[in-house]
């Protein structure tokens, strides 16, 4: 098989480390995070921007793929990576998140059925279908397929989710034969820790090349999910990789960070900047706000992107109030390097045995924005209460 | 005064040349064509991926401009250069071609007045007016504010308007001077021989440092345009720039250029981008056609742009049927990149005295699409006839 992580820090008082985890040749520094690219691309950033600003491993989703334009013609195009012209590393989740938040879904133990949400055909998906639909799309990494409980879910429902991915983990280790892939598995059992144990010590058996936690930035908040991780991080051995879905924000990253987690991929950077929501190290700012109209200074004065080299908060300002896509270009571009930079600090950070001292230091001057109870329902909210044409 | 204009060849036998058009130490060779940044930005691009494409001038708009963000914030930012980072030639238009496409407009010797289209404020304009805003943006190339009839235009109104345009003219001359920007005149008077030669004239006697013509691209068609261009070109001298503002298509910009015109600006190429509409040596095509769904070559596989280097028709195709920015981003990055590649190839074969031979091969090659009465109508279907969603 050919992923190969190396740890080479490991913070003495948490679980934090450093890491390279190489597949195929390609190598990325751990922590690491994946820019979103939903159908193939990185909403409103080139591959070249994307590396520009610092990206080594991006992650695309199964479920949109394979319904537009379709695994088959993405192989015949050579694969993912040609197809979007990303020659880094690629991930692809299994699609399982995606269908498990649609309405109308049947789920059984031989897969799930659902109606497409544009044009309503029936989909049915398996892990073995999952699996295969991954194997055509050809990223470096790829995911079991898994089943998705809401939070909160009762006891029972997680149960019987932590039974079925178990049994369609198998399934989908027993398809995967492409050696140039590498399969993780993931881990459920929503916020109970006997299931969550459970879960882990299943796949074990079983036997992955990396173990992802899935279940989690359904809503539960940053407080729960730090309790989730630490029911599920120390029953995993040391050396695989460690992926936490779909998280987050750089002060959800910190803790996850702290309590050993090595990946990570969110759709925050590049959705909030569309929206105009730019990170910074004090805090994430809405640029469209009126205090910004005659703020000749980039978003964030040391920042080293392609964005704050060359345009103010008022031009960018001035470009979101006309509704012109470069300001969703440029946005995206600083939020990614923002990440990127960020994620090399921690990097830095740990290995110079500080990591407690810059995450005290990072959040001391970041002011953490307030979080309503699911990141999802944030996301609807495209305009805020600030004064947006002001 | 800054502007200096070398012509380097004369086409033999047509009224076509190349040049080098160089102010405040900046220089472009010529014919050149700019693209439009109308709010201070090329849509979808980035000043570093127009550089890339091959872009030396960018034309943006006084109208749009002074009206958000206003000539007060661009000018405490440095100006327009800096505001929108762009640092190699800007030109502004005067906002008059703008203004007369509006309902409700009022026009007396004195000036403009009209609502402002979004929330309806009132405003007036006045070539004084006009020249302060501009001086206020600080483009190295400034327009002197015209009055801009329709086509087809009674020969009284259009008589009225050369009138109008040649005192608005004289008061542009007065009101204007910054020393570091370069004004040109406007030369109006429909499809009227006399009324062209007219203004002319009277411009001349005015002394400007270029001559732009207005007063086309309304609707009146390619034959139209080149009997307009056949009646004006020869009245002017040789030494100063000619401007044919807001045109166009590449056939169109063959036969101006051959009809002795330097300069070019046209939202085509970044607008057409955005429906999908690019731009091949074969003709225009419709990239969300479904034969294209399983089109693995570049846009033009002898193309040099980025987006060709990097990306299929699948993709792109892919990527507008999933409304994904980046297809709007990478095709205008292509559509700019083709533009100014013609102008350079034009300026080629002008240099090896070739330029009929270009143009007919050109055109032999090119096959022309069906162009109704009015650019502006084109523009408007956002969606043909094509299968858009197959």
């Amino acid at each position: 098989m050919s992923l190969q992580f190396d740890i080479t820090a490991q913070d003495p008082n948490t679980g934090a480390r450093a890491g390279t985890l190489t597949i195929n040749g390609k190598g990325v520094q751990t922590p690491v995070f994946m820019p979103v690219g939903t159908v193939g691309a990185v909403r409103a950033m080139t591959p070249w921007e994307l590396e520009r600003a610092g990206a080594s491993i991006v992650l695309a989703n199964t479920y949109h793929l394979s319904i537009r334009p379709g695994e088959q013609l993405i192989e015949k195009a050579g694969g993912l990576h040609k197809f979007m012209g990303w020659k880094q590393l690629l991930l692809t989740d299994s699609g399982g998140f995606q269908i498990f938040s649609l309405p109308k879904v049947k789920v059984s133990d031989e897969g799930v059925s659902f109606q497409y949400e544009v044009d309503g055909q029936k989909v049915f998906l398996s892990p073995e279908r999952s699996i295969q639909i991954q194997n055509q799309l050809g990223a470096d990494i790829i995911m079991a397929f898994d089943e998705c409980v809401p939070y909160p879910s009762p006891y029972q429902k997680a149960e019987e989710a932590v039974r079925r991915t178990t049994q369609w983990a198998k399934r989908c280790a027993r398809a995967h034969t492409q050696e140039n892939q590498t399969l993780f598995g993931i881990i459920q059992g929503s916020t109970y820790g006997d299931l969550r144990q459970r879960s882990v010590s299943e796949l074990l058996n079983i036997g992955f090349q990396g173990y992802a936690i899935g279940g989690v930035s359904v809503g539960e908040g940053l407080e729960i999910m730090k309790e989730v991780l630490e029911m599920t991080v120390p029953q995993l051995p040391v050396t695989p990789p460690r992926y936490l879905m779909g998280v987050g924000l750089p002060e959800d990253i910190l803790a996850s960070v702290e309590r050993g987690i090595d990946m990570f991929d969110c759709v925050i950077p590049t959705r909030y900047a569309r929206s105009a929501g730019l990170f910074t190290n004090r805090g994430r700012i809405r640029l469209t706000h009126k205090k910004y109209k005659r703020d000749f200074y980039p978003i964030e004065p040391q920042c080293g992107c392609y964005t704050c080299q060359h345009f103010s908060r008022a031009y960018l300002r001035h470009l979101f109030l006309n509704n012109e896509m470069l300001a969703s270009v440029l946005a995206s571009i600083h939020n990614t390097f923002f990440y990127q930079n960020f994620m090399r600090q921690i990097q830095e950070a740990l290995k110079k045995e500080k990591f407690a001292s810059f995450q005290k230091d990072f959040l001391s001057g970041y002011e953490i924005a307030p979080k309503g109870p699911s990141l999802k329902r944030q996301w609807q909210e495209k305009s805020d209460s600030d004064d947006f044409l002001t």
